[in-house]
Formats: structure tokens, sequence, C-alpha cells
């Protein structure tokens, strides 16, 4: 039984984060993003160090951002594409922060966001906590697919996993943009096997997410300026309009955007389908859409990150890749 | 800054169900699981695919025995050690619950049900949740250190992978049995770079978690029947009993239970220095405290599940191995 938890304390941003690579670096969103390193190394000898690296910088930064000193965080929630997480665990365990450590996928971000905003909701001691994400294409690739050296011819269908993360400090003291709701999406096997088209497996789980929140809500897609996805990308885009129409929310189809669409400029990038990764989600809403719900440009989103549930040997076993989207909504109180 | 969140409407511990391979039917818990496979296979093809197949299966006994339909459930929080978790998503998607999914390595249990907890005292209308981890010794052997086709000999420090499952379903509904408090933990690099030796890489997070616990709750070691930790081995429990005396803990350290030295008996079972896994303290919780402490025999316990936060490719690049142990208080209130 699906609910929408509508939050007793809701938390507000106090402040938050973006940091990305070479490729985000380039893209439309380049500018508004708080550190990057063309390198795509951030100072580390491995790729895989350089994610956890990016993650850190990104709290570090939204701490500065803030003034604020990490000692005053009860608690961080984080997550990354790596093989048991260690992006997040190594990068963020030097903060002597208690830490909980999720899996999502690439629906990382909202899932972090969410379980904090109800942890800080429960809990009066929770002054500040932060939610990390983040994602490396070249620690992905050689994980998930070819090793980058291969030189693999990745299919249209494929997607680029961002390079970037995003850090997010919530407060439960009064803010101007606020996570009013909640709600964990279920896990929707879109019947797809092919690891490069991982929008097309996402995409079911983001329509059922949708569907369900406006069912349940009793609120229509034109209360809300966005309708936001983490990285369904074009395919998966085109396929959740299809859905949404089908179920009769074409408005909801109308209003939506996806952070895989908006990180970069396809035409003038090689990222074929469009943005992935934890990362990518994460650093949209840092250098997308929290600037413009703090302007009161934006007054309300639903923001749903989307997951593709596989490993690699379950892919080579046969199994088909699942999708989730957890939803929250995000107000404005400008 | 950590603190302990005291939840505002506890749930309790509505049925509850343990699932065990072969090693764990043979130990002294082995007729307290409600299901074992003396195969390991639970009817699956792969060792991976069978490690879903026992989350699912304890799912469904712990909702038999509770006389619920799957329908009641508004959330379930899983995790596994397969890269990716894929053993919880493929496992439970077909119970069409929300999911959150969670990395803690073999924290995952505490780490589970402490979300599950602060999720359902906050939001009302979550009347049933379930907390579900699981491991499986084949599928962790040839993902984290060698194939079991070579038959490496494991060296004296090495723990046993637990092929078990733990399956929890709580209600915001009165119960006898209660989490009342939940901690998550720090991660603690225990400077430790051997992956046969994660007990020691424990140790000393559960140390950091047991004397913050004490230090903030300002409770002695004597107002519990037990501390229980997850799965550090002989090796982890003596270095943990040094640390806590060391703090002038040492009524804890006699009070302190390991997961990892219940499920196995380590005169008959080749386990070298104990259980391991999300599996073993999931297990353990079911088949030894729970009912204990439905009973009336304990009264009190603080469980801790203790995680090693590594991958084997961030061991070899030359990463230590940190800990983590995130705590619950369970209450009988028989």
């Amino acid at each position: 039984m699906q609910n929408i938890i509508k939050l007793k304390n809701p938390p507000s941003f106090f402040s938050h984060a973006a940091v990305g690579g070479y490729e985000e670096r380039r893209g439309p969103l380049g500018e508004n993003f708080d550190f990057s390193d063309e390198s795509d190394r951030f100072g580390m000898k491995t790729f895989e160090s350089a994610e956890g690296e990016m993650g850190r910088l990104g709290l570090n930064l939204a701490l500065k951002k803030g003034s604020l000193s990490h000692e005053r965080l009860s608690l961080i929630v984080a997550g990354d594409l790596q093989n048991q997480c260690v992006a997040s665990s190594g990068g963020l365990f030097t903060f002597g922060v208690p830490y909980i450590g999720l899996y999502g996928a690439c629906s990382t971000c909202t899932e972090a966001l969410m379980t904090l905003a109800v942890m800080m909701s429960e809990c009066e001691k929770y002054e500040f906590g932060a939610a990390v994400t983040s994602s490396h294409n070249s620690a992905a690739e050689r994980q998930f697919r070819l090793p980058l050296e291969y030189g693999g011819q990745r299919p249209p269908t494929a997607q680029w996993t961002a390079t970037a993360a995003g850090a997010f400090v919530l407060t439960r003291g009064p803010g101007r943009v606020i996570i009013s709701e909640a709600m964990p999406g279920k896990i929707v096997d879109g019947a797809i096997k092919d690891a490069s088209n991982m929008g097309a497996a996402m995409a079911r789980a983001a329509a059922d997410s949708i569907i369900s929140y406006f069912s349940l809500s009793g609120l229509s897609p034109s209360d809300f300026d966005s309708i936001v996805t983490g990285d369904l990308g074009a395919v998966g885009s085109d396929i959740l309009a299809e859905l949404l129409s089908e179920a009769g929310l074409s408005e909801a189809a109308r209003r939506h955007l996806d952070c895989g669409l908006l990180l970069y400029d396809r035409n003038t990038q090689d990222v074929h389908a469009g943005g992935s990764g934890c990362g990518c989600s994460a650093s949209v809403l840092s250098t997308y859409f929290l600037p413009r719900l703090g302007s009161g440009r934006m007054k309300n989103i639903l923001f749903l990150s989307t997951g593709a549930l596989m490993s690699p040997q379950s892919v080579q076993q046969g199994q088909t890749i699942a999708g989730i989207a957890p939803a929250i909504r995000i107000i404005s109180q400008f």
C-alpha cells in the first residue's frame, strides 16, 4: 500500500553544491557548478577514488557556502554507483559524521534526500544533515560495461554517466525551499535486458510513481511548475510521455523535464540519449532547480530521480532490469 | 554531532522469520530457522538468485506467521552484499511494495530496521512495513574473494559468510517488543587492509558506537541484558572487549554477545573466526534474540550489526577497510 509521507517538520535546504568533470563543465549548466576538474581526476590516482573525492569536495563546498562546520551535521545520507558504494564511504568518512549508506542506482539522490528529510523531521536533535550522491563516468563504464581502453561503440540508446556529485545540507530550521512530502517508489520491472537502454528500463517506474502520486495526493500536474525525472534521457522521456498520456496525465508529460537532458547539449556533446548516473540528478538539482526555487522563479516541483536496479552479473545471468523512482515534493516559500 | 533518535511512535515487531542454508541448519540455532535448504540453492539456478529467493521466502514466511497480506505493507527496506544489491531488488520486487534499498555491508540489518522504524514513527499511514536482509556464502565468496572452485585456503582470521536471510514485519500498532531508539553509526577506519580479517576492521566501529551510546544516553551497560554485535567473530570480539575495557566499559564487554559466534558451533563447524554477512545478524536476531525478548526472558538489548565498508576493487587499489555499527535499542514490554 503506497503512501505519501507528509513531513511533520519539513526540513529546508540550507546550502548545496555541485562538482563536475570535463563534459559537465562544457554543458549548458557548466557555469553553475561550484567546482570542476577538466581532468576528471580531482587530484586522485584512480577514477574510483576521484568519485569519492568529488563527494567530499561537494560537501565541503556546501558547508562553506553555508558557513557551517561539519561538526554541526548530525547525519550524512549518501550513495553512489560503485560496487559496495565505496565512493561514498571512502570519500565521506573523514567528516566523522554518523552515516547511512543507500543504494538506489541513479535514484539515490531522491532516495537520500527523502530518507534524510524523514529522519530530520522525526528527530528534533537533528539540526543539520547532509545528502550526498555521486557518479563518475570512467569508474562506471569499466565497472558496468567495458574497459575504457577497449573503445567499444555505444548504441544510440546508451546514456552518458555523469562525472558529477551533488551535496545538500538540510536544516530543521526555517528556510525558503522545503521538502514537504516524500513517497518511496515501487520496483517496476520494465522487462528490458539491455544494459545500454536504461532509459526504457526506468521509464515505466517513473510513470508508476507519477501516476500513483497524483492518484494519492489528489493534486493535478498543473499544481506543479515541473515534474522532474533523474535520467530517462531522450528514449526514456518519450516512453514516459506516452505512458502518462495513456493514463490521462498528458499535462504531466507537458510539464516534464529530465535532468539527463538538461545537463548536456546533445547537439554538441557526444552523450547519445542523454546523461545518467546518481550524480546527474544531484548536480542538476543543485545547478538548475534549486537556484530557480530559491529565487521564486519556480514554486513547486515533483522531483523523481530514476534508478535501474541491475548488476553486470545479473544481466549476464539473464535477469531483467527493473526500475525505481522515489519522489519528493520541493516547495519554494518565496 | 552524533545523536540518539528517541522514536516518537516506537514500532513493534509484528512477525519475523529466518531462512538458512546447510551450515546454518547444522548450527546451534538450526532448529529455530523457519525454512532451510541444505542444497543452498533454494530452487534457483545461481547462488545469486538463491540469495534473492531467500529474502523473498523470508518475507513470505514472516507475513504468513502474522497472517498478513503483503498488500498491507507500506514499505520494504532491504539490502544485501551483492554488487548493486541485486539480491534484494530482484527477490522483493514481486511484492509490488514501495522499496528503499540500503547498503551498509554486514551492518544492513540494523541499518534497515533503524530506517524503517524512523519512517514508520514519522508517518501515521504506515501501519506495517518490512525490513529484509540476506547474504549467501557462495555468492559472497566468488564476488569478494576467490571463485569457489579454486579451493583457496582461508586464514584463521577469516569468517564464514552466512547463507541466511532475516525478514521482520514492524507495525505502528502496539506490540510486545519495540524498537525504542536508533543511532546511526560513524564510519571508523580500522586501518586494516586484509579482506580476510573483517572482524578487526569492524571492532573499532563497534566500540565507537557503544562508547558513544552510553555517553549520550546516560545509561549504563547493566541496564541491558546484552550488547549485541553483528559479526565481529572471535578476533573482532576480543579486540572489542579490549577497547571497551580501555574506555571504562568492561561491564559492556561482559554483557557482549556476537551473532557471528552464536550462529555456528566453531568446534564442529569449519567457520574459522565465526559467522559474518548481512544474513548473520538478521537470522540470529530472528532465531535467538526476538524469541527471548518475546517471552520476557530478555528485557532490553542494544543491537548493533557491524559492517566492513570495502569493495574487492578498493582493497586492490590499496584503500583501507572502514567499519560502521549503527545501533538500535530493542525493549520487551512483557
